[in-house]
C-alpha cells in the first residue's frame, strides 16, 4: 500500500495540508482502509501554525525525494525550476507525485508525465487549477464519457474580486484603486502581475485545456490579456446592456483547431457564471452528452487547496493511479486558432467627437467590414465629447480588427477603441 | 480486465447510453485503455433512436445478470421490485453493476451494498442524483479530505421548472397553470405526485446524506414537504424581500444528530443557488475545508444521465472499485431531527382583518414565543382583508409552531398561515 506521505513546502498550503492530517485523519479514515500517513516534511523553516513535534522534519527537500519511507511526494514549494528537479528526483526514486503547481505542470507537465508513464507512477494536480473545486476530477473523471467542446472558467480569484468589486452598484471605481484594496485585504500581491496580467490564469487554462481536449500542453500558444484596461465606463455599459465583465479563460474546439485565450468577457446577467463573485472560482464545461455544467468554490487558501491535494493523496493511496496523468491516453496535436481567427461578438466604445453626422459615419464603417450592430447606446460624457458603445453581432475578430482600424484612423474617433469579446455560450 | 457491459433497459436513459457507446466509444479509447464493450441489450422492446443489429439482445433482462461474458449490468429499468432482483442476481452471479435508480438505492442501498461487499463488487450510481452532473464522485472522492457540514440542493428539474417559471418577472401564475405547462413540455410526468411532492427529491438526498455525512440510508426519517402549496403571492412577497422560492433537499449536521429535510426554501437573490433556473439542477456543499463549492447541470435528460452511467462504467474498467460503495466503510447512526427540532428563520404570510390594531396583536403574539422579526411587509388585498408578511430570525420550529397555532386561533387571522424555511447558508 502506498500511504506513506512526505510534505514539501511549508507555506500557506503546506501548512494548510498539515493541519488537514492533524484535524481530519479521523474522519477520513471513516471513508476508506487506505489511510495516508504523514512521515516527513521538508521546510526551509517551520511554520507557526504547525506543531511538527511529532513528525520528522528536514531542512533539505531533496531528502523526501530520497526518503525511501516515503511513498507519494507532495510538491508545495512552487516556482518552477526547483520543482521540476525535486518532482523529477522522486520520480526517479519511486515516489507517487501530487502537486498544487501550475507553472510546473504548464510549463513542464510534458516531460514530467512521460518520466512518470514510464515508472507507472502517478502525478496528481487537482490543486493547480481551481482550488478547492475538484475540477481535475470532474473532467478526466465525472465526464470521461463526454467529447468536451468547451470550458470556460473564472479561474484567478485576483482579477475577480477586482472585476466583482469595480462591478458593485454604484461603485464606479477605477482599477488602479480596486487594485490596491485587494493588496490591503491580501487578495492580491505587491507584485499583481502573474494575476492581473492573466498568466496564472493562462497557466490553469493550459491545463484545462490538455486535459479536457486531449491536446498538448501549450502555454506559449495562449493568447492572453488581463483586466489592467477595465475602466468604470465599461463596467457601467456592461451593467446597462444587461451584462456583467468577468475575466474568462476560454479553451474551445474550432473545427480540427483548438482557441485557447484568456481575457475580459462580457457575460450576460443570467448566465450562472455572470454570478460568481469576489475571489471565488467556477469552471463551466460544454461537452456532448452532460451538456453544461459548472463548478463553482474558492479558487485559492489554504483550507480549499489542501483539501484538492488530499483527495489527490488519498486517491493514490486507494491504488487508483490508472486515470493518465496527462488526462488522455492519446494526446493529439490541433492547430491553435490565433487570435485574429476566431469568431466573436464585440462590446466596442469609442469616444467620438460631438457633432452630427458622426453616428452614421461610425455605422457606415462597421458595415463596410459587414459588422452588423446588436445593441447601441450613444450617450454625451461629462466633457463635450460623446461615447458611442456597440455590441456587435458575431464576425471574425481579422474583420474586426480592421474595422477598428478604419474607426482610429477617422478624425471623428478620438481615443483608441476600447473592445471586450463577448461570450458565445 | 471487467469491460463486458450488458444493459438493462431500454427507455429514454438506456437508449441514451447505447448511442453514447455508439458514438463516443473513439473519444473515449483516447483517455484510457479499458475501453468498456457492449456485449449485451436486455429489453422487453425496441427503441427507435437504437439500431439493435450489432449487439445481443434478449427479452428476458435476467439473462443479462446471469451472462458470463457480461462484467457490468447496468440497471436502468426503473422500478425497485424487479430492479432489486435484477441487481441481486447480478452481484450473485459476480458482476458489478451501475444503476440511475434513486429509489433503488434510497430503499435497498443498504442490503445491495452488504452483498456487494462480500463479493468485492462495485455499485455505482452516479446517475441517480442530479443527471449529469458527476456530485457522487464529487462528495466521495473530490471532498474525501473533508468533513461535509450541510449539502443544500435543487435536485428535482421539475420542482425547480414549475418555480422558476411562477418567479419570471410579471408573471403573477399559479401553481396548477404552470404543472399543465411542465405536463405539455414534457417536464412533468401525467401523475406528477413523486416530483411536486418531494419524493423524487427525498430519495436523492437520501443518498446524498449517506455518503456525504456518513450516516445510514434513511428515507423514512425524511421530513418531506412539495410545492403545490406555493402561491403566486408568495413568490411575488419573496421577490420583494430579495428572495427567490427554491425546492431544495438538505442534510446538515446538527450536533450530535442530522437534520434530513426537503421543502422549499427562500434562497436569498445573491446566492449560487437562487440563480439556478429551469430544469437545471445544483448541489452545494459545505465542508470544512474546501468552505462552499457547488455543482450545476442538468438533471434529466438521455444525454446527461448517460453520461452519468458511462463514467461509473469507465471508474469500473479501470478497475477503480475501492471507493466503498456506500462512500464510508464506517457509516454510523445519527439520530435524525425531527423537524420540530430544526432552528430557522421563517417567512410568514398572514391574511387578517383590515382594522387598527391587529399589527400590534400579531407582533404581540411572536413576542410571547420569543419570534423577532427580522422584516415585514404589510400590504392591502384586493379584497379588503390585509396582508401581513414577516421575516422572522431563526428560532426553533417547535416554538414556531406554537405561535402559528396561536396566531391561527385569533380571530383577527383569516386563513391558515402560510409558512416557508428560509434557508441559513
Amino acid at each position: 500500500m502506498s500511504n506513506r506521505v512526505g510534505i514539501c513546502g511549508l507555506g500557506t498550503v503546506g501548512s494548510g495540508l498539515f493541519n488537514l492530517f492533524a484535524t481530519n485523519l479521523a474522519e477520513i479514515a471513516r471513508k476508506t482502509e487506505q489511510v495516508p500517513r504523514l512521515v516527513q516534511v521538508g521546510c526551509r523553516r517551520d511554520h507557526p501554525d504547525c506543531d511538527l513535534s511529532s513528525v520528522a522534519v528536514t531542512r533539505d527537500i531533496f531528502d523526501v525525494a530520497r526518503n525511501p519511507d516515503v511513498d507519494i511526494l507532495v510538491e508545495l514549494i512552487g516556482g518552477t525550476d526547483t520543482a521540476r528537479e525535486l518532482v523529477l528526483e522522486a520520480l526517479a526514486n519511486g515516489k507517487h507525485v501530487v502537486t498544487a503547481n501550475k507553472a510546473l505542470i504548464a510549463l513542464h507537465g510534458d516531460e514530467l508525465f512521460r518520466v512518470a508513464e514510464q515508472q507507472g507512477l502517478a502525478i496528481r494536480y487537482e490543486a493547480a487549477i481551481a482550488g478547492g473545486i475538484p475540477i481535475v476530477k470532474a473532467i478526466r473523471e465525472g465526464l470521461a464519457g463526454n467529447r468536451i467542446d468547451w470550458i470556460a472558467g473564472i479561474i484567478n480569484g485576483t482579477s475577480n474580486f477586482i472585476l466583482s468589486q469595480m462591478s458593485e452598484p454604484g461603485s464606479n471605481l477605477a482599477f488602479a484603486d480596486v487594485l490596491r484594496e485587494a493588496q490591503d485585504l491580501g487578495y492580491a500581491e505587491a507584485d499583481p502581475t502573474f494575476d492581473v496580467e492573466g498568466i496564472d490564469a493562462a497557466h490553469k487554462l493550459t491545463i484545462l485545456a490538455s486535459i479536457g481536449l486531449g491536446v498538448p500542453l501549450q502555454f506559449e500558444s495562449m493568447y492572453t490579456e488581463g483586466i489592467a484596461g477595465i475602466t468604470a465606463a465599461d463596467i457601467r455599459f456592461a451593467a446597462e446592456l444587461g451584462y456583467t465583465i468577468k475575466h474568462l479563460g476560454i479553451a474551445r474546439r474550432s473545427g480540427d483547431a483548438v482557441e485557447l485565450r484568456v481575457h475580459p468577457t462580457f457575460v450576460a446577467r443570467d448566465q450562472m457564471l455572470a454570478q460568481v463573485n469576489g475571489v471565488m472560482n467556477a469552471v463551466m464545461v460544454g461537452s456532448d452528452a452532460a451538456g453544461q455544467t459548472m463548478y463553482y468554490g474558492a479558487g485559492a487558501g489554504a483550507g480549499p487547496t489542501a483539501s484538492a491535494v488530499m483527495a489527490d493523496i488519498l486517491d493514490i493511496c486507494r491504488t487508483d493511479t490508472s486515470v493518465p496523468n496527462a488526462g488522455y491516453v492519446d494526446i493529439r496535436s490541433a492547430d491553435v486558432l490565433p487570435i485574429s481567427g476566431i469568431r466573436s461578438s464585440y462590446y466596442l466604445r469609442l469616444e467620438v467627437v460631438d457633432k452630427p453626422g458622426v453616428m452614421a459615419d461610425v455605422s457606415s464603417i462597421l458595415g463596410n467590414h459587414e459588422v452588423s450592430i446588436e445593441a447601441l447606446i450613444q450617450k454625451d460624457s461629462r466633457r463635450s465629447d460623446a461615447q458611442i458603445v456597440i455590441i456587435t453581432d458575431e464576425v471574425r475578430e481579422s474583420a474586426m480588427n480592421e474595422c477598428i482600424a478604419e474607426l482610429e484612423a477617422s478624425a471623428e474617433v478620438l481615443n483608441p477603441v476600447t473592445r471586450i469579446r463577448v461570450a458565445s455560450f
